[in-house]
């Protein structure tokens, strides 16, 4: 007798239950690091662009530090205009003139930079949607970003779930934590990705490490309700955090 | 009496100068330091696209290496043409189903790389311009892009034909070069971003450190006689080269 097609099958029927399991997760994981990337890609090619726009225009550029702002003001306005906004007169700038054919480049760069800060911030519109839907209680505790950032580091809603507090509140650490592991001498770490929390980075130094505790175990809590695909109860748990530590 | 103008004078005149002191070769030094920003740009996000579209369509991502056809093809055709080009049927793909929220961010970000490429192509036409005029001799040597590194790992083009064509030689290679002065059980370097020249990928092993020590030799003159605008003997001095060996 020929058994071939009952392998046939259970490959198909497997193939099929991997095409239908791609998991929310798995998206949030995607967009936290497609966003995180298009972070460095930006500042590696901002740095480059001030560089080269400063032989032509060093004055505006030195006065404005905001990468942002500075790629939208050169794109919108010519040099002229920009050193009357810092108040230097065109004879007095140490800036070269470029001709058509050398600010070209330059303006090419601008602009492709302007593009991946917008594509940046749809993604980040994205990734807030998913993270309202799939994982809405570490959202309202973590924020989008820093909650997709522990599923990220943690592998997927699951393993954030099965997590002790504990090891929550150093993920991203990992360096530091070695460090300590390897020589008692330098201290564990008191919060990885935790750090960028608003709560934190408004606190006092020595209130850092139990604001992170508090929010590792409120994070904990609300991985678990999301696995298991509790109600929202993310507002009330903020709250209580909220009253504890500000 | 009243000197002040005789200053003033004198700091209109240095800024005028200093106006009208861009040099071609800085604006070289700018063009490929942006290359290859791009080049490690694109880099960051391609593989960050390959990951987030491999959820979706493994196998057209698994069967096609080069980058930058992926991301164009991704872009012009959907999943079923994709899939029937790399004789997979639909049934038996192991990708998930994307909804179109879900696929747009990843469109968003191919789409983003491919106008990375774009520029990236742009500028190396820019730059070979730049050095066809500013530095023609180089340029036929070792090829504009690997020559404007020279310069810029020069500092300038003076640099560059100040410099004795040993250095050249090893220009960009001075992790390797440091490694064999603290220890010299470290053979020194044989080249650096010469490395690259396709008569040196060209050739068998044993005769790299020839090649690249002939290649030095014939860049350092071309760089004196660029700074020095002389004539262009780039293609005699580049036949001389090849006749020897190729």
């Amino acid at each position: 007798m020929d058994y071939s097609h009952y392998f046939e099958n259970s490959i198909r029927e497997t193939k099929r239950k991997l095409r239908e399991s791609v998991r929310d997760d798995w998206l949030i994981i995607q967009a936290v690091g497609s966003i995180g990337e298009l972070d460095r890609a930006a500042n590696l090619l901002v740095k480059r662009l001030r560089e080269w726009y400063e032989l032509y225009n060093p004055e505006f550029s030195k006065s404005l530090a905001d990468h942002g702002k500075f790629v939208e003001l050169i794109l919108r306005k010519g040099k002229s205009e920009l050193l009357k906004e810092v108040k230097v007169r065109k004879e007095d700038s140490m800036g070269a003139d470029f001709s058509e054919e050398n600010l070209k480049p330059v303006m090419d760069l601008a602009r492709a930079i302007s593009e991946l800060y917008k594509l940046r911030a749809f993604q980040e519109k994205y990734l807030e949607q998913l993270m309202k839907k799939t994982a809405p209680n570490v959202a309202a505790i973590a924020g989008h970003l820093t909650g997709a950032k522990l599923i990220a580091l943690a592998g997927s809603l699951k393993g954030l779930a099965e997590m002790a507090a504990s090891k929550i509140q150093v993920l991203g650490a990992e360096r530091a934590m070695f460090r300590h592991l390897k020589d008692k001498r330098n201290r564990p770490p008191k919060f990885g990705v935790l750090h960028e929390h608003p709560l934190i980075s408004a606190a006092k130094k020595q209130d850092h490490g139990k604001i992170a505790r508090g929010l590792a175990d409120k994070t904990a809590i609300a991985a678990r309700i999301d696995f298991f695909k509790g109600k929202f109860i993310g507002d009330k748990l903020r709250q209580e955090l909220e009253r504890k530590f500000r």
